[in-house]
Protein backbone atom coordinates (compact mmCIF):
# COMPACT_ATOMS: atom_id res chain seq x y z
CA UNK A 1 0.00 0.00 0.00
CA UNK A 2 1.40 3.45 -1.53
CA UNK A 3 0.21 5.83 1.15
CA UNK A 4 1.35 9.38 0.58
CA UNK A 5 0.21 12.44 3.00
CA UNK A 6 -2.08 12.82 0.56
CA UNK A 7 -3.80 10.04 1.44
CA UNK A 8 -3.93 9.93 5.01
CA UNK A 9 -7.06 11.63 6.95
CA UNK A 10 -7.06 15.05 7.43
CA UNK A 11 -6.55 17.67 10.28
CA UNK A 12 -3.98 15.08 12.01
CA UNK A 13 -5.91 12.38 13.11
CA UNK A 14 -4.15 8.94 13.91
CA UNK A 15 -5.22 6.17 11.42
CA UNK A 16 -7.59 3.57 12.82
CA UNK A 17 -8.42 1.26 9.90
CA UNK A 18 -11.07 -0.65 11.28
CA UNK A 19 -12.78 2.72 11.41
CA UNK A 20 -11.97 3.27 8.31
CA UNK A 21 -12.88 0.10 6.56
CA UNK A 22 -15.83 0.15 8.02
CA UNK A 23 -16.76 3.77 6.98
CA UNK A 24 -15.02 2.50 2.92
CA UNK A 25 -17.79 -0.27 2.67
CA UNK A 26 -20.23 2.17 3.74
CA UNK A 27 -19.19 4.80 1.19
CA UNK A 28 -18.60 2.12 -1.55
CA UNK A 29 -22.48 0.31 -0.98
CA UNK A 30 -24.07 3.70 -0.60
CA UNK A 31 -22.54 5.16 -3.42
CA UNK A 32 -23.81 1.92 -6.05
CA UNK A 33 -26.82 1.99 -4.74
CA UNK A 34 -27.78 5.57 -4.62
CA UNK A 35 -25.14 7.73 -6.64
CA UNK A 36 -23.64 11.16 -5.82
CA UNK A 37 -26.84 12.72 -4.90
CA UNK A 38 -27.40 9.99 -2.08
CA UNK A 39 -23.72 10.00 -0.49
CA UNK A 40 -23.94 12.31 3.00
CA UNK A 41 -22.48 12.33 5.87
CA UNK A 42 -25.58 11.11 7.47
CA UNK A 43 -25.83 8.23 5.56
CA UNK A 44 -22.41 7.46 5.66
CA UNK A 45 -22.82 7.41 9.75
CA UNK A 46 -26.05 5.81 9.40
CA UNK A 47 -24.70 3.03 7.53
CA UNK A 48 -21.23 1.99 9.18
CA UNK A 49 -22.19 3.70 12.72
CA UNK A 50 -19.14 5.89 13.52
CA UNK A 51 -20.73 8.77 13.91
CA UNK A 52 -20.68 12.29 12.17
CA UNK A 53 -18.45 13.97 14.32
CA UNK A 54 -15.63 11.16 13.47
CA UNK A 55 -16.39 11.29 10.09
CA UNK A 56 -15.80 15.20 9.39
CA UNK A 57 -13.04 14.71 11.60
CA UNK A 58 -11.43 12.31 9.03
CA UNK A 59 -12.61 13.79 5.78
CA UNK A 60 -13.99 17.29 5.14
CA UNK A 61 -15.96 17.02 2.35
CA UNK A 62 -18.02 14.06 0.08
CA UNK A 63 -15.21 13.89 -2.60
CA UNK A 64 -12.40 13.29 0.06
CA UNK A 65 -14.71 10.50 1.40
CA UNK A 66 -15.59 8.68 -1.82
CA UNK A 67 -11.73 9.21 -3.40
CA UNK A 68 -10.10 7.79 0.24
CA UNK A 69 -13.43 4.81 -0.39
CA UNK A 70 -12.42 3.85 -3.67
CA UNK A 71 -8.98 3.68 -3.83
CA UNK A 72 -8.97 1.46 -0.83
CA UNK A 73 -12.07 -0.69 -2.50
CA UNK A 74 -12.17 0.31 -6.05
CA UNK A 75 -9.10 -0.53 -8.29
CA UNK A 76 -6.34 -0.62 -5.99
CA UNK A 77 -3.97 -1.35 -8.43
CA UNK A 78 -1.27 -0.05 -6.26
CA UNK A 79 -1.38 -3.33 -4.89
CA UNK A 80 -0.09 -5.06 -7.37
CA UNK A 81 3.40 -6.09 -7.49
CA UNK A 82 4.30 -9.95 -7.03
CA UNK A 83 7.64 -9.52 -9.12
CA UNK A 84 6.69 -10.86 -12.45
CA UNK A 85 5.03 -9.08 -15.14
CA UNK A 86 3.12 -11.93 -16.21
CA UNK A 87 1.19 -12.56 -12.84
CA UNK A 88 0.95 -8.59 -12.10
CA UNK A 89 -1.03 -8.64 -15.16
CA UNK A 90 -2.72 -11.78 -14.57
CA UNK A 91 -3.57 -9.78 -11.10
CA UNK A 92 -4.90 -6.99 -13.38
CA UNK A 93 -7.16 -8.55 -15.27
CA UNK A 94 -8.29 -10.56 -12.68
CA UNK A 95 -8.95 -7.25 -10.34
CA UNK A 96 -10.66 -5.68 -13.74
CA UNK A 97 -13.47 -8.68 -14.29
CA UNK A 98 -14.16 -8.89 -10.15
CA UNK A 99 -15.02 -4.95 -10.56
CA UNK A 100 -16.86 -5.59 -13.26
CA UNK A 101 -19.14 -8.23 -11.98
CA UNK A 102 -18.74 -8.10 -8.37
CA UNK A 103 -21.05 -5.90 -5.67
CA UNK A 104 -19.81 -2.90 -6.60
CA UNK A 105 -20.27 -3.80 -10.94
CA UNK A 106 -22.61 -0.78 -11.38
CA UNK A 107 -20.38 1.80 -10.10
CA UNK A 108 -18.76 2.19 -13.44
CA UNK A 109 -21.68 3.32 -15.18
CA UNK A 110 -22.54 5.41 -11.50
CA UNK A 111 -19.73 7.01 -11.89
CA UNK A 112 -19.98 7.56 -15.96
CA UNK A 113 -23.61 8.83 -14.73
CA UNK A 114 -23.00 11.02 -12.30
CA UNK A 115 -19.55 12.96 -13.86
CA UNK A 116 -22.01 13.82 -16.84
CA UNK A 117 -24.36 15.94 -14.37
CA UNK A 118 -21.91 16.76 -11.17
CA UNK A 119 -18.98 18.82 -11.99
CA UNK A 120 -17.93 18.05 -8.83
CA UNK A 121 -17.95 14.18 -8.49
CA UNK A 122 -15.35 14.93 -11.57
CA UNK A 123 -13.03 16.33 -8.81
CA UNK A 124 -13.05 13.30 -7.62
CA UNK A 125 -13.55 10.70 -10.45
CA UNK A 126 -10.77 11.72 -13.20
CA UNK A 127 -8.07 12.21 -10.63
CA UNK A 128 -9.00 8.74 -9.50
CA UNK A 129 -8.48 7.24 -13.35
CA UNK A 130 -5.75 9.29 -13.84
CA UNK A 131 -3.84 7.80 -10.57
CA UNK A 132 -5.34 4.26 -11.58
CA UNK A 133 -3.76 4.62 -15.28
CA UNK A 134 -0.08 5.35 -14.04
CA UNK A 135 -0.53 3.03 -11.76
CA UNK A 136 -1.62 0.41 -14.28
CA UNK A 137 1.87 1.31 -15.70
CA UNK A 138 3.77 1.28 -13.24
CA UNK A 139 3.57 -2.28 -13.43
CA UNK A 140 5.01 -2.36 -16.97
CA UNK A 141 7.99 -0.05 -15.95
CA UNK A 142 9.06 -1.84 -13.12
CA UNK A 143 9.29 -4.95 -15.74
CA UNK A 144 10.95 -2.58 -17.86
CA UNK A 145 13.55 -2.31 -14.62
CA UNK A 146 13.48 -6.18 -14.65
CA UNK A 147 14.46 -5.96 -17.54
CA UNK A 148 11.65 -8.84 -18.98
CA UNK A 149 10.36 -6.19 -21.77
CA UNK A 150 11.76 -5.31 -24.58
CA UNK A 151 12.62 -1.09 -24.59
CA UNK A 152 10.55 -0.16 -27.52
CA UNK A 153 7.54 -1.64 -25.82
CA UNK A 154 4.90 1.01 -26.24
CA UNK A 155 3.46 0.40 -22.33
CA UNK A 156 0.21 2.28 -22.68
CA UNK A 157 -1.06 0.25 -25.16
CA UNK A 158 0.10 -3.23 -23.54
CA UNK A 159 -2.14 -2.23 -20.58
CA UNK A 160 -5.16 -1.15 -23.43
CA UNK A 161 -5.00 -4.34 -24.84
CA UNK A 162 -4.69 -5.96 -21.16
CA UNK A 163 -7.59 -3.92 -19.46
CA UNK A 164 -9.83 -2.82 -22.38
CA UNK A 165 -10.31 -7.32 -23.45
CA UNK A 166 -11.70 -7.48 -19.92
CA UNK A 167 -13.66 -4.64 -19.92
CA UNK A 168 -15.05 -5.30 -23.65
CA UNK A 169 -15.60 -8.99 -22.69
CA UNK A 170 -17.75 -8.32 -19.85
CA UNK A 171 -20.04 -5.34 -21.36
CA UNK A 172 -20.59 -7.45 -24.71
CA UNK A 173 -21.42 -10.77 -22.38
CA UNK A 174 -25.14 -10.65 -22.52
CA UNK A 175 -27.29 -12.00 -19.91
CA UNK A 176 -27.70 -15.59 -20.41
CA UNK A 177 -24.39 -16.14 -20.89
CA UNK A 178 -23.14 -14.57 -17.50
CA UNK A 179 -23.14 -17.74 -15.63
CA UNK A 180 -21.17 -19.86 -18.42
CA UNK A 181 -18.34 -16.31 -18.22
CA UNK A 182 -17.87 -16.35 -14.78
CA UNK A 183 -17.30 -20.36 -14.84
CA UNK A 184 -15.11 -19.50 -17.53
CA UNK A 185 -13.28 -16.60 -16.48
CA UNK A 186 -10.01 -18.14 -15.25
CA UNK A 187 -9.02 -19.92 -18.40
CA UNK A 188 -10.09 -16.58 -20.47
CA UNK A 189 -7.74 -14.99 -18.42
CA UNK A 190 -4.87 -16.99 -18.39
CA UNK A 191 -5.37 -17.18 -22.27
CA UNK A 192 -5.41 -13.73 -22.75
CA UNK A 193 -2.69 -12.42 -20.80
CA UNK A 194 -0.98 -15.26 -22.45
CA UNK A 195 -1.51 -13.84 -25.97
CA UNK A 196 -1.00 -10.29 -24.95
CA UNK A 197 2.99 -11.27 -23.27
CA UNK A 198 2.92 -13.63 -26.88
CA UNK A 199 1.76 -10.55 -29.02
CA UNK A 200 4.35 -8.11 -27.49
CA UNK A 201 7.20 -10.95 -27.85
CA UNK A 202 7.67 -11.13 -23.73
CA UNK A 203 9.12 -14.54 -22.91
CA UNK B 1 -25.09 -3.21 -47.04
CA UNK B 2 -26.64 -6.26 -45.33
CA UNK B 3 -30.28 -5.53 -45.51
CA UNK B 4 -32.95 -7.77 -44.51
CA UNK B 5 -36.52 -7.67 -44.56
CA UNK B 6 -36.31 -6.29 -41.16
CA UNK B 7 -34.62 -3.21 -41.64
CA UNK B 8 -36.55 -2.54 -44.52
CA UNK B 9 -38.84 0.75 -43.68
CA UNK B 10 -42.44 -0.30 -42.71
CA UNK B 11 -45.55 -0.84 -44.73
CA UNK B 12 -44.16 -1.54 -47.84
CA UNK B 13 -42.88 1.51 -48.85
CA UNK B 14 -39.98 1.82 -51.19
CA UNK B 15 -36.85 2.47 -50.19
CA UNK B 16 -35.50 6.29 -50.65
CA UNK B 17 -32.07 6.03 -49.86
CA UNK B 18 -31.77 10.09 -50.32
CA UNK B 19 -34.26 10.88 -47.68
CA UNK B 20 -33.82 8.09 -45.22
CA UNK B 21 -30.03 9.56 -45.53
CA UNK B 22 -31.65 12.63 -44.26
CA UNK B 23 -33.94 11.25 -41.74
CA UNK B 24 -30.88 9.28 -39.88
CA UNK B 25 -28.64 12.15 -39.91
CA UNK B 26 -31.01 13.66 -38.03
CA UNK B 27 -32.03 10.97 -35.61
CA UNK B 28 -28.63 11.06 -34.72
CA UNK B 29 -27.80 14.34 -34.31
CA UNK B 30 -31.16 14.97 -32.08
CA UNK B 31 -30.45 12.09 -30.39
CA UNK B 32 -26.15 12.47 -29.40
CA UNK B 33 -27.15 16.23 -28.49
CA UNK B 34 -31.00 15.82 -26.49
CA UNK B 35 -31.35 11.84 -25.63
CA UNK B 36 -33.83 9.86 -25.84
CA UNK B 37 -36.21 12.88 -24.46
CA UNK B 38 -35.49 14.92 -27.21
CA UNK B 39 -36.28 12.13 -29.68
CA UNK B 40 -39.72 13.15 -31.12
CA UNK B 41 -40.65 12.49 -34.49
CA UNK B 42 -41.55 15.80 -34.40
CA UNK B 43 -38.60 16.96 -33.92
CA UNK B 44 -36.51 14.71 -36.78
CA UNK B 45 -39.38 16.05 -39.40
CA UNK B 46 -37.78 20.00 -38.24
CA UNK B 47 -34.10 18.85 -37.97
CA UNK B 48 -34.52 16.36 -41.61
CA UNK B 49 -37.35 18.85 -43.60
CA UNK B 50 -38.99 15.19 -43.93
CA UNK B 51 -42.68 15.50 -43.51
CA UNK B 52 -44.03 13.88 -40.19
CA UNK B 53 -46.19 11.60 -42.44
CA UNK B 54 -43.58 10.52 -44.35
CA UNK B 55 -41.59 9.60 -41.31
CA UNK B 56 -44.96 7.25 -39.69
CA UNK B 57 -45.15 6.01 -43.31
CA UNK B 58 -42.00 4.65 -42.80
CA UNK B 59 -40.78 3.91 -38.92
CA UNK B 60 -43.90 3.02 -36.31
CA UNK B 61 -42.05 4.20 -33.45
CA UNK B 62 -38.87 6.16 -31.61
CA UNK B 63 -37.35 2.65 -31.47
CA UNK B 64 -37.76 1.57 -34.86
CA UNK B 65 -35.98 5.18 -36.20
CA UNK B 66 -33.28 4.93 -34.03
CA UNK B 67 -32.49 1.46 -34.60
CA UNK B 68 -32.53 2.18 -38.32
CA UNK B 69 -30.24 5.14 -37.96
CA UNK B 70 -27.85 3.48 -35.97
CA UNK B 71 -27.88 0.44 -38.21
CA UNK B 72 -26.44 3.10 -40.81
CA UNK B 73 -24.47 5.69 -38.88
CA UNK B 74 -23.43 4.25 -35.69
CA UNK B 75 -20.67 1.24 -36.02
CA UNK B 76 -21.73 -0.33 -39.33
CA UNK B 77 -19.85 -3.18 -38.61
CA UNK B 78 -21.49 -5.29 -41.60
CA UNK B 79 -19.54 -3.29 -43.96
CA UNK B 80 -16.15 -4.40 -43.62
CA UNK B 81 -14.97 -7.02 -45.16
CA UNK B 82 -12.00 -6.47 -46.97
CA UNK B 83 -10.94 -10.45 -48.23
CA UNK B 84 -8.33 -9.93 -45.33
CA UNK B 85 -8.38 -10.59 -41.15
CA UNK B 86 -5.40 -8.24 -41.19
CA UNK B 87 -7.05 -5.12 -42.95
CA UNK B 88 -10.80 -6.25 -41.74
CA UNK B 89 -9.64 -5.49 -38.02
CA UNK B 90 -7.46 -2.65 -39.50
CA UNK B 91 -10.63 -1.25 -40.43
CA UNK B 92 -12.70 -2.48 -37.23
CA UNK B 93 -9.94 -0.95 -35.53
CA UNK B 94 -10.51 2.58 -36.87
CA UNK B 95 -14.08 2.90 -36.92
CA UNK B 96 -14.18 2.03 -33.06
CA UNK B 97 -11.84 4.55 -32.80
CA UNK B 98 -13.31 7.09 -35.12
CA UNK B 99 -16.63 6.18 -33.84
CA UNK B 100 -15.11 7.06 -30.01
CA UNK B 101 -13.64 10.48 -31.00
CA UNK B 102 -16.36 11.30 -33.92
CA UNK B 103 -19.09 13.47 -34.32
CA UNK B 104 -21.20 11.17 -32.09
CA UNK B 105 -18.40 10.20 -29.50
CA UNK B 106 -20.67 11.51 -26.87
CA UNK B 107 -23.45 8.93 -27.74
CA UNK B 108 -22.00 5.86 -26.17
CA UNK B 109 -22.88 7.79 -22.65
CA UNK B 110 -26.02 8.70 -23.98
CA UNK B 111 -26.91 5.27 -24.58
CA UNK B 112 -25.50 3.92 -21.83
CA UNK B 113 -27.27 6.63 -19.22
CA UNK B 114 -30.83 6.59 -20.96
CA UNK B 115 -30.34 2.72 -20.81
CA UNK B 116 -30.97 3.08 -17.01
CA UNK B 117 -33.37 5.07 -17.58
CA UNK B 118 -35.53 4.31 -20.42
CA UNK B 119 -36.61 0.44 -20.69
CA UNK B 120 -38.10 1.05 -24.29
CA UNK B 121 -34.72 2.37 -25.19
CA UNK B 122 -33.39 -0.99 -23.93
CA UNK B 123 -35.00 -2.54 -26.53
CA UNK B 124 -33.10 -0.73 -29.24
CA UNK B 125 -29.95 -0.60 -27.52
CA UNK B 126 -29.21 -4.63 -26.01
CA UNK B 127 -30.45 -5.68 -29.33
CA UNK B 128 -28.12 -3.72 -31.10
CA UNK B 129 -25.32 -4.56 -29.50
CA UNK B 130 -25.50 -8.22 -29.73
CA UNK B 131 -25.91 -7.62 -33.46
CA UNK B 132 -22.70 -5.77 -33.88
CA UNK B 133 -21.01 -8.12 -31.70
CA UNK B 134 -22.37 -10.81 -34.15
CA UNK B 135 -21.17 -8.90 -36.95
CA UNK B 136 -17.21 -8.67 -35.36
CA UNK B 137 -17.51 -11.92 -34.82
CA UNK B 138 -17.99 -12.90 -38.62
CA UNK B 139 -15.33 -10.83 -39.67
CA UNK B 140 -13.08 -13.72 -37.47
CA UNK B 141 -15.71 -16.94 -39.13
CA UNK B 142 -14.80 -15.38 -42.05
CA UNK B 143 -11.23 -15.71 -41.74
CA UNK B 144 -11.29 -19.25 -40.25
CA UNK B 145 -13.43 -20.17 -43.80
CA UNK B 146 -10.01 -18.53 -45.69
CA UNK B 147 -7.81 -20.66 -43.50
CA UNK B 148 -6.21 -17.45 -41.80
CA UNK B 149 -6.60 -18.36 -38.26
CA UNK B 150 -5.49 -21.71 -36.22
CA UNK B 151 -8.94 -23.41 -35.63
CA UNK B 152 -8.73 -23.40 -32.03
CA UNK B 153 -8.57 -19.43 -31.51
CA UNK B 154 -11.21 -18.29 -29.79
CA UNK B 155 -13.13 -15.68 -31.88
CA UNK B 156 -14.35 -13.64 -28.87
CA UNK B 157 -11.52 -13.36 -27.25
CA UNK B 158 -9.60 -11.85 -30.59
CA UNK B 159 -12.29 -9.26 -30.70
CA UNK B 160 -12.97 -8.15 -27.12
CA UNK B 161 -8.79 -7.90 -28.09
CA UNK B 162 -9.03 -5.56 -30.46
CA UNK B 163 -12.34 -3.53 -29.73
CA UNK B 164 -11.68 -2.81 -25.81
CA UNK B 165 -7.65 -1.71 -26.34
CA UNK B 166 -9.44 1.00 -28.86
CA UNK B 167 -12.35 1.76 -26.47
CA UNK B 168 -9.74 1.51 -23.61
CA UNK B 169 -7.06 4.06 -25.19
CA UNK B 170 -9.60 6.52 -25.90
CA UNK B 171 -11.41 6.34 -22.21
CA UNK B 172 -8.09 7.09 -20.50
CA UNK B 173 -6.64 9.38 -22.55
CA UNK B 174 -6.90 12.75 -20.43
CA UNK B 175 -7.81 15.57 -22.75
CA UNK B 176 -4.38 17.43 -22.42
CA UNK B 177 -3.31 14.95 -24.58
CA UNK B 178 -6.64 13.90 -27.00
CA UNK B 179 -4.71 16.36 -30.13
CA UNK B 180 -1.43 14.02 -29.61
CA UNK B 181 -3.87 10.71 -29.48
CA UNK B 182 -5.65 11.79 -32.56
CA UNK B 183 -1.70 12.55 -34.92
CA UNK B 184 -0.69 9.12 -33.25
CA UNK B 185 -3.61 7.13 -33.93
CA UNK B 186 -2.61 5.42 -37.25
CA UNK B 187 0.66 3.75 -36.07
CA UNK B 188 -1.33 3.13 -32.60
CA UNK B 189 -4.08 0.82 -34.57
CA UNK B 190 -1.25 -0.58 -36.81
CA UNK B 191 0.92 -1.47 -33.81
CA UNK B 192 -2.41 -2.63 -31.75
CA UNK B 193 -3.53 -4.95 -34.96
CA UNK B 194 0.08 -6.42 -35.38
CA UNK B 195 0.71 -7.33 -31.66
CA UNK B 196 -3.13 -8.70 -31.66
CA UNK B 197 -2.48 -11.33 -34.82
CA UNK B 198 1.22 -12.61 -33.73
CA UNK B 199 -0.22 -12.55 -30.27
CA UNK B 200 -2.68 -15.35 -31.43
CA UNK B 201 -0.30 -16.19 -33.64
CA UNK B 202 -1.70 -15.45 -37.41
CA UNK B 203 1.16 -15.05 -39.87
Amino acid sequence: MNSTSKDRPLRGRPRDPELEGRVFDAVMQIYAHGGWSALTFEAVARESGVGKSSLYRRWDSQQTLLHAAMKARWLPVHNIDTGSLHSDLRELAQMIFDNRTGHYANMSNRLLIDAARFPELREVSSPYMEETVLQARAIIRRAAARGEVPASLNHGLLMDLVVGAVNNHVLTTPPKLRKEMQRKAPSFLDELVKIVLRGVEVR
